[in-house]
């Protein structure tokens, strides 16, 4: 498999990457001198590099490989929609796979959460979830009413619009982004408010902000609020109890469209096929899925809205079109692969799965934090979690260091396990089939190096 | 295969699909009303629909079906990839079919354009471009050197940034468009010059609507110029000569990036890898492509930057990252799927059999404007091809017919043929492996349809 016929060296691979293949994130500095790790070959909760070591992956591909690797059952559908008919536009024709995946992600949506349009991933969701509110306002004839209110360090995406929407403070760059269309909302993160403030007045405080935000711009001029149930790749943050069921409400009072984006969220992580109502409570007007759907097999994403919403847009005076949607949207394969994985996922019980074991989860990595000093906090919920090393400001004795994160994966990544590093933050967020047994492994390794980047901490 | 683990019926489909399956594109007063004709098996240049009525497929998927359907290679190769390792983050990894397949990409692209940054598609391949070109001139240091000029009728995608630039005047909506982005040139299409000017005026014409919208604009304020080869959508519009080298000439003089989205004519539409150089004689400074990169079979598109950007980017001062990539970039499945459709093109000699062919292609297409008085115009190069109607303005004994498209998509429908009908267009571009008599059977059916159509016209 090469550009010769004959099979490429490991240096060709190595050199092709470098000199060709620009990866997300690549630093400037950087360009085409970076070597990535290559991964080879993967089964169940198992990667392996192209030396053949193993490693348990624990960022689940990128939070998306909920059925694991290696599924023969995957293949065999994937191909056999390739082999029935693998294209045909989404503008003229529907297909048997589209039309069944639509029904199964309508009766799995909470409330009125009934029409899906497919995208080819998260960030193709999020952008027309953005654009369906504007364009749904501008219908309403409230065409100034187009600002989105985001949270800092929340993750939407990539495209120029759903980058608008991101608010990750670290995100200074020149990427230009439409400033005049988004605000955003103060830190949530309930581990960083003051020592002496209870859980309750923290969510209090987070409601003022958004009531305040609304006071300030004005509800005539705002479309949207955009909020991850969990904001994971800010730090699997989980809100104070309550702040989803409190904002959905002040939003519905100010007529502006809750979305709830489910990139992560949706397909099992938390152990529901969605968590913004069996998790959180409520139903929002757009919910945005990706990643879980198809289990990361093949690209697919989804923007699913409320009939409520439909109803408005095309009731509204004048008729207009659905401007919407990409060669992809709805490709027969990528939902030939989403049905399986759904089906598997059933098959499975993955979701009653995931409940029964996140105790487990939960409780070693509480015990991480019972055990290693430098760690300020763990969290999570489902099989999400993260470890947050104890900061400067609240206690003297160990040094701020935002490269704890990198420090702990590569002390895990040379014990076969791979995390997500976020400055002073891991993350992970494993295959949601891994065992007991196996969540046992992999914490047994991330104390292993927890050990071994402690020794590196020094008093001050 | 459905959400009771029975077979859905014909009438589930039609339910599903209208209540839950939101089409590009759909009409608001239709929304959950309309009924798709669905596809069911392809095979070749073949498609049947649900009933087993068997259509050649005119529009090749949606320009994108290059190898045609039904390929146990495809299969295999998805399968194989799928089986040995389906998903590694683009963050943290890279995999052997996104590093051979960016060394292939780069091989086949003209001139310096070497970097390749891997998308889910045409829209999110353009939504890349443009951010590249805004990054570029911030890093520069000259932030507000950030309008792109578009052309009227272009079309270049969906995200929010890629709609803001497409220009198809037919899309007059309430979606909404980063307006302070992006200013347009004028119609381009020679066929709408007066009828007294020749169509080295018209390109000249041309030439100084750019030139005329850089002064007027300034070149100071203008990141970059995007255009198709062919302008596809918007009616298979090809360029007067000398038009693509003028345009790029001016481009260059006032550092204005030029991007050439190739998104239909790359890969083989046109006979050739890419059209930039090998048809018009021009080396852009960022290619986009997508559709013909897999034949359809699965999603992938790709940003094409040139060494003297990338170079630009990392040399500028202070470092940055190049935020932009998502969870499905260099997916390993789809860049194998895209690494064996450019095998089969090979040792197919699928270039060669488009040179071959297109000849008589466009020797039955000249035919069908020789026979009906009611065309005015046919065009196209490669497998691309255009029927338009003859307009009022030019004569006056038959009438200006928008719905001429539709008319002949419907009559050459019931004839086992499929278009794509604009307005008073219909436009076709079938996979590239069609035969010499295949192309007979699709003109033989095109010509029983035009007469059909020609019925329905009265002389006024």
């Amino acid at each position: 498999m090469n550009t010769l016929g004959n099979t490429p060296t490991d240096g060709d691979l190595v050199d092709w990457d470098r000199d060709h293949n620009l990866h997300p994130w690549a630093d400037t500095a950087g360009f085409g001198a970076t070597e990535y790790m290559r991964v080879n070959t993967a089964d169940g909760i198992y990667l392996w590099d192209a030396s053949g070591k193993r490693y348990i992956d624990g960022p689940g591909g990128m939070w998306c490989t909920q059925i694991g690797y290696g599924r023969q059952d995957m293949a065999d559908a994937i191909s056999a929609q390739v082999m029935q008919m693998p294209y045909a536009s989404p503008w003229s024709f529907t297909t048997e796979p589209a039309a069944v995946l639509a029904r199964m992600i309508a009766e799995r949506t909470p409330g009125d959460l009934n029409t899906v349009h497919f995208t080819t991933g998260g960030s193709t969701a999020v952008d027309t979830a953005l654009r369906t509110a504007l364009f749904m306002n501008k219908r309403l004839g409230r065409p100034n009413k187009k600002i989105i209110i985001g949270r800092e360090k929340g993750y939407h995406g990539s495209t120029f619009l759903a980058a608008t929407v991101t608010g990750k403070e670290r995100f200074e760059t020149s990427f230009d982004k439409a400033q005049d269309l988004v605000r955003f909302l103060p830190d949530v993160n309930p581990y960083h408010r003051p020592n002496d403030m209870s859980l309750e007045d923290w969510c209090n405080a987070k409601i003022a902000d958004l009531e305040n935000l609304i006071a300030e711009v004005g509800a005539d001029k705002i479309a949207a609020f955009i909020a991850e149930p969990i904001l994971c790749s800010g730090g699997v943050i989980v809100p104070p109890p309550g702040y989803h069921k409190r904002t959905l409400e002040i939003c519905r009072a100010h007529d502006i469209l809750y979305i709830s984006d489910e990139v992560v969220t949706g397909f099992g992580r938390l152990g529901h096929w969605f968590a913004s109502e069996d998790v959180f409570g409520i139903v929002p007007d757009i919910i945005t899925c990706a990643k879980g759907l198809t289990s990361g097999y093949l690209p697919l994403g989804a923007c699913i809205i409320s009939d409520a919403v439909i109803k408005r847009i095309s009731d509204a005076p004048g008729d207009d079109v659905f401007y919407n949607g990409y060669t992809y949207t709805g490709h027969p394969v990528s939902c030939a692969a989403a049905i399986k994985n759904i089906e598997i996922m059933e098959s499975e019980d993955i979701l009653g799965h995931v409940q029964r074991v996140t105790p487990h989860f939960r409780a070693r990595l509480q015990q991480i934090k019972d055990r290693f000093p430098i760690v300020g906090d763990v969290r999570g919920d489902g099989l999400l979690g993260c470890i947050e090393c104890r900061p400067d400001l609240n206690d003297q004795s160990y040094e701020a260091d935002v490269k704890f994160g990198q420090k702990l994966d590569d002390a895990c990544e040379e014990l076969g396990l791979l995390l997500r590093p976020f400055g002073n933050m891991a993350v992970f967020s494993p295959p949601l089939i891994i065992t007991p047994d196996q969540i046992d492994d992999m914490f047994d390794i991330m104390e292993a190096g927890m050990t071994r980047v402690s020794e590196g901490y020094e008093k001050s």
